[in-house]
């Protein structure tokens, strides 16, 4: 029987999770390989982590170099997340000659170019299927299930606080700030909430999506993406009553030449299966050739799902499987002023007549087309939501418009706009 | 860079399919891994079938035994379907050493055992993505991905064709054999159904999910596999009155000490987003521990969409990557009487009264208590529907209370019933 050692650096949720679950299920592990698995070092930053390693009877240290240097270690687990030491550690590793399995997003979207490029001259495996929906096994499914599509379309729930305040701003006609704090309260979102909340955390993601399915690491600072925190229940509620949820999607698009990567509050067709994804739960649709159109779906945070994804991955490897990785390639970054989507936009404005005249004479001026407009509440004088969809617009055009609009007396700045995916 | 050859037999729908996404996605192959396919030869049993080969100047044969016993093929696709001569082909090829790509869920589900004992004394791969699902890798989900999982239910719209028959009577509030001539001039279902429209070919693909996820091969005939023909337009809308949605699942649940496999048509409540699936498409539900509930989506027949699962089995053999199999195990199937189950009943009872009272009392001697009642016609002294839902029962005891309700002179038999799955 082959035996693999494993090292873990950080004890955190997902760590600890990772030897609790390799201690429940290791006997379903031996039912599908006859490879051993053997943690034989495990290591935080924080010596009090040691009471972890010793509920395992695991060797522990508060040193990483203690267990990167461990000669009989062939595959380091890091699970301490953010950039740094988690890139040094890594590259230590990786120059050590170890295979590394990692759950760090953060890293792997910043520095993944440096990290997958040292490991292929050093062919060494990186598996990271738990930086991506958690659970759900979707760095395997593309790069071994999907190994021949051509991914023309993703659409991404890839953030579980950030859908957990949407369905429950919906759910309880609840404000942005009280769900925010709720999630908070619930441990679902952390209180320095940015990264998830402005949509950092899908960027990351939708980064790695864009690595595995276009071989393309996009520099962050290139990729558009905007948050939730603007979005008001009236926003919400006005788009369910023209048959629309709002989601915070990661987006890529293949076209001639380019490839459109966002992340943001989108309008999806309440038909549509990602509009139903509730809760924290995560969800990836792909559009592709010759396999049609798939959906996956699942827990995509949380420290025992997430422990599922690293165990696949340290036995894959162990096995000698590492993902089957797009070679590196070339394509243009499409520049979110360039897209053509359709639009939500609310306007506050008074209620009064000439005011729906002027707004429109702006959009035709700038060739925006108006698909529907609504206007439910009236107080005559005062400052009432219009809200309107467009027919396909140039965003650029979008945007001019609205600055112009923005700046009628009529209008009570900002408007709110959003993007519409009839998926 | 490693050539790997191969031979394909059968050249219907899915196996042009094959070649057509190996002749055009082969560069996307190309960039995930440095193997080369070659493939080698081609056969079909009816020789017209040679023009399909000369389509991609394949060599070809009409007899298998030419292609089993090329001494260069490593690998050989069986995409014939049925038993015989299935069944002796791919027995024949691992005797010769080939490892197996297959598509063909009958063949499995009856001698998988058989198949899969060879395959593992000869140390040889059985691929069989396309077996369940079509191109949703869920073969390689649950084997890799969910590897350390414990899967405790499973339930799976495994047809296109019943679903597509159930979402049309639903859609266009048409009967049952008006929906099946309706996908049979559209090619969704063959001239002869029973296959399909029995729950047969969904049962095939349950035992493969049970083998997959237990170790279990079972007996076909031990599995309770009941199909579609029976639902009426009637009950699809009581059903969505009552906030259900009727589908046809394969249903696997680990019990202590017990699996409980079956195939019937379910309610499934409409904020399930298996009740929303549409048309043809195929989607399977786990729920798992550590890794909690998935949910995978996808096209679930088709060529283009099957030769993406065919292709991505022929890739990961030629790596050496065959699934990872949980080994057999032993487990007692649940008899289908022993379930408890709520229930769905629909009675044509007459409009009179005393005819609840003898039907609740009937049903209440058996320990069977109702949790609704409906009524929604009115036409004294003649046959009207009454459904009644009750709350959890033996499905022992249900049968036996329907067997003496359907005797009363009030009732017109015989009553629907169907069970309920409050996933």
């Amino acid at each position: 029987m082959m035996v693999k050692k494993i090292g873990i650096i950080g004890l955190g949720n997902v760590g600890s999770a990772v030897l609790e679950s390799f201690s429940k299920y290791s006997s379903l592990i031996a039912q599908r390989t006859a490879l051993k698995i053997k943690i034989v070092k495990v290591c935080d930053l924080k010596k009090n982590k040691e009471r972890q390693a010793r509920k395992f009877s695991l060797p522990f240290t508060a040193n990483p170099q203690d267990l990167i240097g461990d000669p009989r270690i062939d595959i380091v687990v890091e699970l301490i997340g953010g950039i740094e030491p988690a890139r040094s550690l890594v590259i230590a590793a990786l120059k050590q000659g170890k295979n590394i399995v990692t759950a760090n997003k953060a890293l792997l979207a910043s520095k993944g170019k440096e990290i997958f490029s040292l490991a292929k001259a050093r062919k060494r495996h990186i598996g990271f299927e738990a930086c991506v929906c958690s659970a759900i096994p979707i760095i395997k499914s593309v790069s071994e299930g999907l190994l021949s599509c051509d991914v023309k379309k993703i659409y991404g729930i890839l953030n579980g606080t950030t859908n957990h305040i949407l369905y429950q701003m919906e759910k309880r006609k609840i404000d942005f700030s009280v769900a925010l704090s709720g999630a908070q309260r619930k441990g679902l979102a952390e209180k320095k909430a940015d990264l998830d909340i402005e949509g950092i955390d899908t960027l990351h993601k939708l980064c790695i999506l864009s690595y595995l399915c276009y071989g393309i690491w996009p520099s962050l600072n290139k990729v558009y993406a905007e948050g939730i925190s603007r979005i008001s229940l009236l926003d919400i509620l006005y788009a369910r009553d023209l048959n629309y949820k709002i989601k915070l999607l990661a987006i890529a698009k293949k076209e001639k030449g380019f490839l459109d990567l966002r992340v943001h509050p989108t309008l999806v067709p309440t038909e549509h299966p990602l509009s139903q994804v509730p809760a924290a739960y995560n969800a990836v649709s792909f559009d592709t050739q010759p396999a049609g159109k798939l959906l996956f779906y699942g827990e995509g945070a949380g420290g025992l799902p997430t422990s599922s994804a690293v165990i696949s991955d340290i036995v894959n490897i162990a096995a000698g499987r590492g993902p089957f990785l797009r070679r590196e390639g070339k394509i243009k970054l499409k520049n979110i002023k360039d897209i053509k989507s359709r639009f939500y936009i609310r306007f506050m404005a008074q209620d009064k007549p000439g005011v729906l005249a002027r707004i429109s004479k702006i959009l035709a001026s700038l060739n925006i087309s108006i698909s529907s407009v609504t206007q439910k509440e009236r107080k005559v004088g005062k400052f009432v939501p219009i809200i309107m969809l467009t027919h396909e617009a140039i965003e650029d055009s979008i945007r001019k418009a609205l600055a112009q609009i923005d700046k009628l007396k009529c209008i009570k700045h900002p408007s709110q706009i959003m993007r519409i995916e009839d998926i």
